[in-house]
């Protein structure tokens, strides 16, 4: 059972419900939905997928958080609303995920309050799913912690191997942290002690030592781990890059007669391209280190990539996700001591 | 008069000796040049660009500044050099400003020792020229300067402002202060308190306030400052991922018969395209800060790039750059100190 928040996003049940519609139309799939939000709104929308009406079941809530409340008022008011009692099924234990497309700050407090930290954790780490040249790379803190110590980095690549294995069936991902060189010497306090850390002690995970802005694209690792504060902003440096490049070849297929000709003789490859650089198809970034799946889709995104969010918060429920994160991320203490006996 | 360390950079004379070559070549620019190196090799080079002859000087040196070598290693047997003498010219007041492509830490630790910070600065900043949907955006410090606190980041937009006015002519330059949000209390204390810093004060640019990743790339600053951490992560994830587009469009128009037909008919259209994002063509990152102008140019750079360093140098000299911002850094303490009164 998989929980949705189908009022959040930019634009609501139309986007949301026409997501998981595509979620089940690919058949195979036994998952059930529970959808929560305005009762009127959301029986109109599913009167339109009449095929969902035995996978599908409404939870009517009062009440949604605004896209841009604040996480404070968001946690004090936002009981009732479709997103806190989407959570809210994840803690009771009748959904095995919930996804929201809405405030991410929001959700994210939200999510801590009924879901509690794993152990001694602060805050849930983002991680962004990347586009490589060699698949997909998954990027972690991008946005959630500003500021991060060694340990914090540590915890970091522990939960984003955990989460890179059980989405990509890899069982010992190569982790690499993110560094402005790859010498020992580079970088500042944190990522030097972070490096001693992870070089100390052996976890679950290839640890590759230092990687560098450029590696992201390449694929040199699986997992890049960096504070929430670098990694956001490499995370929209790349978005904004990648609007720019696509007005670049928009420009240079429309400015004159032979572009034009040119982009419709090519066009099957470059609909192909489109394709694999097309944002929705990595949409869904999990909050990593709850007691129970969240994922958080981008606000903007249409029916396909809530689609693929929903994919990946069904895929993460069915693994037993949390449980083996929290395994996991006990062996970071005896790293630690490890490191420190160096 | 530039002073060139032409030994500096992955190929050497070949590369710089072209690239001087080709700023002479167009015509109207009355520059004079020294290049400093081995009489030999640079007297070969020479010969091949006879008309070079009345415009520039052969100044020997006996070794060279190896491109692995460690900054601290350079400072003491780096004397009598190709990169020193380029650098001691400037400090003598011969040449106007010095251009390498040399290794980058050995080549800040010699201009420092040399030419000396301007003020109570630490260590230069690093600018990069950055291609946006508008023209061009100042970003810096993209890797000098790990750990930054507030007036750190103020010095950068000073700075900043004082070197696009100089390369673009624009008298008051945009200025965006690089964080995770726009919202006052997003980041981490160093943005926020510089952010105060920079409101409180009146500078010779206007202050925009905080800007975000995609913001670079859309041109929305002219000037966009960040620490060196994340400002050298932020370059290296767009340069990796600039790759990634030109390998992605490389195999859209090799992948099929209409592919590749389309290719040839928007083949103008798609030079253009590959001309204006270049990396040659915005190539030269000057060192500010240091009493002395001193552009590094890219290790890998060919003729076209190194040129393209080699204007920038010339121009920033000629405007008698490195005065004007010590001029513009006195404005930092009133601006502290407003803020601090707030």
């Amino acid at each position: 059972m998989i929980s949705i928040d189908a009022m959040g996003g930019d634009i609501g049940p139309t986007v949301t419900v026409a997501g998981v519609a595509q979620v089940l139309g690919r058949g195979a799939d036994s998952t059930h939905f529970l959808l929560h939000g305005d009762k009127a709104a959301l029986t109109e929308m599913l009167d339109r997928f009449p095929r969902l009406c035995d996978r599908v079941e409404i939870r009517p809530s009062d009440s949604v958080v605004a896209m841009d409340a604040k996480p404070a008022h968001a946690m004090r008011r936002g009981r009732g609303s479709s997103m806190w009692n989407a959570i809210a099924c994840v803690q009771s234990g009748e959904a095995a995920a919930a996804v929201s497309a809405g405030n991410t700050g929001a959700l994210m407090a939200i999510s801590r309050l009924i879901l509690r930290m794993v152990g001694a954790l602060d805050r849930p780490a983002l991680v962004a799913n990347w586009p490589t040249l060699k698949g997909a790379t998954s990027v972690l803190d991008v946005g959630a912690n500003v500021v991060c110590d060694a340990e914090r980095l540590v915890e970091f690549a522990i939960m984003g191997a955990a989460y890179h294995r059980a989405v990509h069936d890899l069982p010992r991902p190569r982790v690499g942290l993110l560094n402005i060189g790859t010498e020992h010497d580079k970088g500042h306090e944190e990522v030097k002690d972070a490096d001693r850390i992870l070089r100390a002690a052996s976890f679950a995970f290839d640890y590759l030592g230092f990687v560098e802005g450029d590696d992201i694209a390449k694929g040199s690792a699986d997992v890049i781990v960096t504070d929430g504060f670098t990694g956001n902003v490499a995370l929209k440096t790349a978005e904004g890059l990648a609007r720019f490049f696509r007005a670049e070849l928009r420009a240079t297929f429309t400015d004159s007669l032979n572009g034009k000709l040119g982009a419709l003789l090519a066009r099957r490859s470059l609909r192909a391209m489109a394709a694999r650089l097309d944002p929705g198809s990595i949409n869904g970034s999990p909050f990593l280190g709850l007691n129970g799946v969240v994922v958080k889709s981008h606000g903007g995104a249409d029916a396909n990539g809530f689609a693929n969010a929903v994919r990946l918060a069904a895929d993460l429920g069915r693994r037993d996700f949390a449980p083996t994160l929290a395994r996991e991320l006990e062996r970071l203490a005896p790293a630690r001591s490890a490191a420190a006996s160096l």
